[in-house]
């Protein structure tokens, strides 16, 4: 039977239609027609694996009540044909119309959630879309602009990388105090009001070997972590760090805090990856919705194949559910709205 | 019954007598005594733990003999009297004694291999030990400066670290192709005669987020990797590569190499570790011997108190067992030895 969650349908992007989105949102509707949570995708049936039942709706309140037998779609329509693993770019304009319907919708408080299909950052480039990937989009969409934060959940592990999208250098270049400081309020603030996690403790990892060994290999910890640290617990936040990158994984490292504040992408992302390659969501924090992904591409190699797992989208949709339920209990105070 | 293997009996340096070596040293000695690896310890039997079974010998052959019934131990003398947790640097002398005699016995052929136990670097250092730590040292003492590369292996992983070190921006501004390419052939090398791998198959992992997207995010993929790769495949080698770091350690990609060659220490040790805690072993290829040691420190804050684990130290005595094995099977041309 189908869980009546305190929020409304969760609303799915299309996603680039020639990647794994649309066979990926029938495995997951497939998974979760019997017990939810509900959702409706936003996109063109055309592009759908042939044989999938699906309806065509216009209202949420009309996807909730078709969502056992079919899959709820809200329609667009598609410029070009679509092939399985052949993007096309003709087809850009929908990909962006699918996000702008979904955030428009859960702003609207007639979605309780937007969760995204993968897209492809390079077919958006070409089609001279300007932002770097969704995440950034999502927080222009909704008006906060560099507010947002990634974080990457899986039932073993929650990390945020500071620095996200840039090469390894660029990272070293931009990481500061200040930056530290700021994404390590926004997450502490998510915990708090959509996880559900009355005190957060946070870990916040090193940036050099063993974190730097008292300066001997690097002097990042000392001159610009530590501060940050010290400022976030003046603040009555609960962390623990500089914290050796190599050790701070462990079974028994990763009882001791609720989230891992990394320093550069891959630090957060081999640990995550590694222990669970398939059940990882990606959810942007710092927005005035909920918005969730599953952690992985487009995979336009093996799309149309029958050979993508739905787990991590299903993982996603779950995840955003649980989110909405939370966010919906604990409002905002009015004046701290959309900020 | 103990196996008699094709190798002589191990030799196990003392490491930091008031760090966990010592009861670790008893720990392996008692899960091993019945089945070998056998070896002896080289240090002052007043740091082990009271109560301990042991026998002073004067070769290894007598260490061989006594094995069953008593930890052998040739025998050194301290300086200062050893509290547990706090190291002396009066002894600091004694604990490089206890790694050149043990060298020494292994370069002579009387010992299969040296296993170590581990040192301060902070305390070795205020003791005015020139070297970066144990596996800089050893291959100094081979006559080997430079060569050494540092490898770590679980039953789940193995990796190599191309820079180690050195901070994150000290490892950026130092990878070059060369050092690629001198690192990859030595790691290759040592697996096809040490490890026994006929055709090695090394995983090389990108530097930068996604591998660089194509140069979107640093170009070290493009300018310094790829140049190593297409070099070393010239030379027969068989590589995977630059793979995104995030993506090359999941439980199905790591079926596809034997050894991911990494760019940076906590690239390669954040995965091993987090895989494997207690189970890692680090060994040093390059040399003229065989080496290995457990995959941590002297953790000085549980030293003496029974509560240190000795599973790695049976995994580095286990190791070496079956290097040596390995090497003495496949004796190096004489024109290559000890280069």
């Amino acid at each position: 039977m189908i869980n009546t969650p305190n929020h409304k349908p969760l609303v799915l992007t299309m996603g680039d239609p020639a990647g794994i989105g649309p066979e990926i949102t029938v495995g997951a509707w497939k998974a979760l027609r019997e017990t939810g949570p509900v959702f409706a995708w936003i996109g063109d049936p055309a592009c759908l694996p042939s044989g999938t039942s699906y309806e065509e709706v216009i209202t949420l309140t009309e996807a909730a009540r078709v969502f056992q037998k079919s899959l709820p779609v809200l329609p667009l329509s598609l410029q070009a044909p679509v092939t399985p693993g052949k993007p096309d770019i003709l087809n850009a304009g929908l990909v962006v119309d699918s996000i702008l319907r979904a955030v428009g919708l859960t702003r609207a408080e007639d979605a309780g959630a937007v969760v995204t299909n993968p897209i492809s950052k390079a077919v958006l480039r070409r089609a001279g879309f300007p932002h770097p990937g969704h995440t950034e989009f999502l927080a222009e969409l909704c008006e906060v602009p560099g507010q947002e934060v990634m974080m990457l959940a899986s039932p073993m592990l929650r990390v945020v990388p500071v620095t996200v999208h840039v090469s390894l250098r660029e990272a070293l270049d931009t990481l500061t105090t200040d930056l530290i400081v700021k994404v390590a309020r926004t997450t502490a603030h998510a915990l708090k009001r959509v996880f559900g996690i009355a005190t957060p403790r946070l870990a916040i990892a090193g940036l050099n070997p063993h974190a730097g060994e008292g300066g001997h290999m690097g002097r990042e910890e000392i001159d610009i972590i530590l501060p940050a640290i010290k400022q976030l617990r003046a603040e009555g936040l609960s962390l623990h760090g500089p914290m050796p990158p190599d050790t701070m994984f462990t079974d028994s490292a990763r009882e001791n805090y609720d989230v891992a504040l990394c320093m550069y992408h891959d630090q957060a992302l081999i640990p995550i990856k590694t222990l669970d390659m398939e059940n990882g969501v990606n959810t942007t924090l710092g927005l005035p919705i909920v918005r969730t992904s599953p952690d992985h591409g487009t995979a336009f190699d093996i799309a149309g194949k029958n050979l993508a797992k739905p787990e991590s989208l299903i993982a996603a949709l779950r995840l955003a559910s649980q989110l909405a339920t939370h966010r919906a209990a604990n409002p905002e105070p009015p004046e701290k709205r959309f900020t």
